[in-house]
């Protein structure tokens, strides 16, 4: 499989990468004029493209057409967690970019142990973070990990750009499954392609056919707590904000579980982890 | 929600922990005549135990009748994971435990790059972390993690004590939930609960009504490989010992997040994640 690299420099049939992917292509894979990578570029565009030249720090190449990403879910999920203790969110990010979330959004809540300290600085390795893991996995996008919202309130507030909220609590309420596939109903612009999927158990959630009617994938918020999880006023603030509640099941999931077994469900009910 | 404790001295209406569960109850819970906790029994029984005595390093019960936990899935998942290197496998045991597993048989196989060590001092060490997590996540059972088996032939031969086989490899196959639903179907004494389950995309697999035609859970060996992955040899000869392979989608996932991911999927669709 050949390498895989992200770069905003493409166009005109022609790429080039800089700085330390151009250092690792040239002497750490030391690759020569004619051989083929794989380049990223915005838009979850992939291109194969072909070493044309060698600069200082920097390797140009010419590039077929853009194809979009076959490793990009049909669902775009922004993962907002309460801020964890020691390296979890770190886990959290590595894990969640592997399982296909588009976003993450470290929040601070009343229960939290955790508090602000040098978050510029710590955004910075946990989009480094993001960014290898998106290497590795072979992603068609660096998922953006945002600076923290400093509270709950602010929190509730962002939550109108999405089109479904979920927020992980036990007790739960109506199952992922049925949430997902209202959602998807309500998206498609003829209600015969969410009935034709509703009686199908075996096929996944967002079809080819859905996907046609409506190509820009569903914008999901997933709410997950931190270790002290979340106050039930925060939980009301949520659901007047329009989060729906779910379960994880009768065990005790950990606050870096939590996030990851909410995404595995979500790509296996919409056919993205088959 | 009182504390919860695993012992094996349960019967007659009476109940007693030693040890350090006993130490911690007593000593650092503060834990006084009459207080009340829950005693997980053997098969995934619990019992609302008061305490009647405090001993020597010992604390006595008297316990109510015997309930079945709530916690345990409907599907009993072995989970059979490639040998990896440095802490992975003892992540995979401590969230696989809370994600419902009931067992972990760590193996080597050909591209493994771990290779046994002192197997015998680390299988008491997976062992206690899964009874942490068991205790922390609230299961009704300790899972057991087994000694690893040496090689993948020996895996392929013990794989006539499940009913299910799967085996998670890159180009996938059947989707889960196909190979669930069929499984599932199977067991079912009378095929009608298996077609009515089949007919509603929003419940989950193993209903209620088909958990009462079959009462013993469908055993799963969910099998993922380390870091090295599989050869095809070994991939043949899993599919002639009766694995179905299934993919986890288009992005490339970490040999520690695939048997969760996996994990979370097979609990999503049977039901067991909500």
């Amino acid at each position: 499989m050949p390498h895989r690299y992200f770069t905003t420099e493409i166009g005109g049939g022609k790429a080039a990468l800089c700085g330390a992917d151009a250092h690792h292509l040239a002497r750490v894979m030391r690759a020569k004029l004619g051989d083929t990578v794989i380049l990223c570029g915005e838009n979850a565009l992939e291109y194969t493209a072909t070493i044309t030249a060698f600069g200082e720090e920097r390797v140009e190449f010419s590039v077929t057409e853009g194809l979009p990403s076959t490793a990009e879910p049909k669902v775009a999920v922004t993962v907002l967690a309460g801020y964890p203790k020691q390296d979890k969110l770190e886990q959290i990010i590595k894990h969640g970019v592997e399982l296909g979330a588009v976003e993450f959004i470290p929040f601070f809540s009343r229960y939290c142990v955790a508090a602000p300290k040098k978050e510029d600085q710590k955004n910075v390795r946990y989009n480094r973070i993001a960014l290898e893991a998106a290497k590795q996995s072979g992603r068609g996008i660096i998922p953006n990990v945002a600076m923290p919202i400093l509270n709950f309130g602010a929190l509730c507030r962002s939550l109108d750009a999405y089109d479904l909220v979920l927020l992980c609590y036990e007790g739960g309420g109506v199952p992922l499954r049925e949430l997902l596939q209202s959602a998807l109903a309500a998206r498609a612009d003829a209600g015969t392609v969410a009935e034709a999927v509703a009686t199908d158990a075996a096929a996944p959630l967002n079809t080819a056919e859905q996907t046609a009617v409506s190509p820009s994938p569903l914008k999901i918020a997933l709410i997950t707590g931190a270790e002290g999880g979340f106050s039930a006023g925060e939980v009301d603030a949520a659901m007047a904000a329009g989060a729906h509640i779910i379960g994880l099941g009768p065990r005790i999931l950990r606050c870096e579980t939590a996030p990851l077994a909410a995404l595995s469900a979500i790509m296996a009910f919409t056919g993205d982890l088959e």
